[in-house]
């Protein structure tokens, strides 16, 4: 397990161990998209990652740092999300168990897509109380390793691997540019970034309805999020202690959108990729075509986080 | 211009002379779909084909082997679906004019593809005959060059071009299916079989309210297409008379299936591989479900036709 910063070897390690069970996802363009923005764009398709998202990186990295005997006991975590499938994931994927904590309004698909991987669902109330507590309680009673969904360097240097496969995917991009939640996959990006692309600059994407990030970095230091309110909802938690001051010392600036432009960069993407992504996904597009002016002709690698909706309830 | 069945070097040719104007697509797998069916399946993805439809195969190539005089005149086409665009797409590729006779009723969506391609439009009554009038008018006063949407060597020869990349990109398959409405493609397929990959059996994938193909198949003559009504809105036509004797001579069978069931198959594909495909691309592998018992274990291609769909007016 990764107890400092993750360093150059510690993202070759990870892209080595968790080869086999994850996805070298595609990288795609679309000439309609150059064209409206005036750019190049490239987009890390992350949407066909195993559970529809980056997310399987980390958390198949962090289990696959734990012992045998810690992998015997489980692994747990407390998430409605895409870390929750991925949690699921890298327990099926190492025989392992996974106990996941879920408020008991989570959406049919998302229960279903965790069950479907075999874990054991705990469901609390909708409360942030409720879900530590349940998840100490499984975790006392079986012995289960929790894995954060972001604040965890072996979660980072995981993620990490997006980055790292797209800049062997695609040579000399000016800018790359993520949608940041809990900072994971944004922190994770600057790693790679420091270590194997130097001169390309990090952007990142955030909605204006859960805009902690965005303050965190005006205020110094980490503002949590208070009743984020956004379609994005795979955004809505804070920067953790790991991820903040990574994020803080490497990236250019964050660009906070709406979820009306969010909407319209989504549909875009469908509409024109014929990719399916979810909301958070397409936040960066979101925030290239709102600063198209400044990143004319400039060649930007987007990461498209993931592809998890429910097709009942689109938002357009 | 091709006048007989299309031989070997005509595809060679046919794909050289339209690489710069299309895409090479490439072909996505789902672990998921493979455990569900017991085979192993191979999508070839022609949903991300320029214009969204493996048509801008056929109508590049058709357009390619016209006279820079013929090109200077135009070309035209009647079409409400896939081909309209393709043909749009061809003439502004090849700085020509294309003319497009469209029904009056025909969706907004698909209109505003078609003029996005700089086309110009002539609309007409809802019928066969009101079409083929104003075809008929606009080639005789613009000496633009009717390009049928299937039932011609060229296009049978450009669309043959998707089966030739599927049998480079993925080795020893045991099965190809296509959708089929006029068999453009299916004839196609055939043909890129024969010269290409010789063992493996070709099957269509149908719509039981539009079954022309199978009914042909079954009487020996073309049996045209009377009302039909499917959800798979690319496959309503009838073969044509240099479609037909390929299929015929060529194909194992042609499997029909419900509007239910390419639901199924079509949701099943956004869900699982994360790409938007139109119902007539869900076509084959609702044909390869209801099959499965008999493709256990075999190596099976799928030429996911298109992904225009209106995602205003989705089938579920």
């Amino acid at each position: 397990m990764i107890n400092r910063i993750p360093n150059k070897e510690d993202i070759y390690v990870a892209y080595h161990k968790i080869k086999n069970n994850i996805h070298r996802t595609p990288v795609l363009s679309s000439t309609t998209i150059n064209e409206m923005v005036g750019g190049k764009l490239f987009f890390k398709c992350e949407n066909f990652q195993r559970v529809g998202a980056f997310k399987a990186r980390g958390a198949t990295n962090a289990a696959l740092s734990l012992s045998k005997d810690q992998l015997r006991k489980g692994i747990a975590t407390h998430s409605s999300g895409n870390h929750a499938q991925a949690i699921a994931y890298a327990a099926s994927q190492l025989k392992s168990n996974a106990y996941v904590v879920m408020p008991n309004n989570s959406p049919r698909v998302k229960i279903n897509a965790v069950e479907g991987y075999g874990a054991e669902i705990i469901f609390c109330e909708p409360t942030l109380e409720a879900r530590e507590r349940e998840l100490k309680n499984i975790v006392k009673k079986t012995g289960a390793y929790f894995i954060h969904p972001y604040n965890d360097y072996d979660v980072i240097a995981g993620q990490a691997t997006a980055a790292f496969e797209l800049f062997d995917q695609v040579e000399s991009l000016d800018v790359i540019i993520t949608p940041v939640g809990g900072g994971g996959l944004l922190s994770g990006t600057c790693l790679a970034r420091n270590y194997f692309s130097v001169d390309t600059k990090i952007y990142a994407g955030e909605p204006e309805g859960a805009s902690d990030a965005f303050k965190s970095l005006e205020k110094g230091e980490i503002v949590p999020s208070i009743n984020p309110d956004t379609v994005a909802d795979g955004l809505l938690t804070s920067l953790g202690t790991l991820t903040f001051p990574i994020i803080q010392k490497n990236i250019e600036k964050i660009i906070l959108v709406t979820d009306k432009e969010i909407i319209i960069a989504m549909r875009l993407i469908w509409e024109r990729m014929k990719i399916i992504v979810e909301p958070s996904a397409a936040v960066s597009l979101a925030a290239v075509i709102k600063n198209k002016e400044s990143l004319k002709n400039l060649r930007i690698g987007l990461i498209l986080s993931g592809g998890n909706v429910d097709l009942n309830h689109l938002p357009f």
